[in-house]
């Protein structure tokens, strides 16, 4: 099964590609900040969801648990009392962080220009 | 209001910024597809949903309204009949563009770990 998808080559353009799915994973609304806060350094739960503000504890668990499963983040906890649990980037993680900060700047340079784009659109 | 807003940094961490939309407008499922696609060249609305595997009419029609809000796509009808209707991308789209087709290599090319990462995910 390992051997006969490694031939195959991935394309996101295909509805039944599994590629998409991590797409999906990486790019979720509140992944991109995820991974993306986390490329500054490891991060506990709470603080990470101050970082990534107006998350819900529901939908940030259920981000980093999806991360975890596709090998983005590490998630380790300190048998300490109360348990000390810490998230961090694995190197795939760092490497899709790599791709999603110049985009987030990308953004946020270009607002001016949206910005205007959103005027004219409501305008006509 | 437009000099307020230039003044002010843009940071898609902050939950107020707008500039988290347009993240979310350029990132969405079908949008990093529909703009993956149109960097090929101008495609029209049929050619497009053909290319974006499994994409429904609606979402298509719906990704492309809010990227062509957000001044990403410029949509030209011919005034023919029927009429024809052709999607492009505009320089800001092209830029958008520019930042995502790495992502969608990087996760193409590192299906392997990922998977491998799922393997030992469900095993534990």
């Amino acid at each position: 099964m390992e051997d006969e998808f490694e031939n195959l080559v991935a394309d996101v353009f295909s509805r039944r590609c599994t590629s998409r799915t991590v797409l999906e994973t990486i790019t979720g609304r509140w992944a991109i900040l995820a991974l993306a806060a986390l490329y500054e350094g490891p991060y506990r739960f709470n603080a990470l969801r101050r970082r990534v503000d107006g998350v819900s504890e529901k939908m940030l668990s259920q981000t980093l648990q999806a991360l975890e499963r596709d090998g983005m983040v590490l998630r380790e906890a300190e048998h300490t009392i109360p348990p000390r649990v810490e998230y961090s980037l694995t190197t795939l993680g760092r490497e899709a962080a790599e791709h999603l900060i110049p985009l987030i700047s990308w953004v946020e340079g270009r607002m001016p220009d949206v910005m205007s784009a959103r005027e004219t659109y409501q305008g006509r």
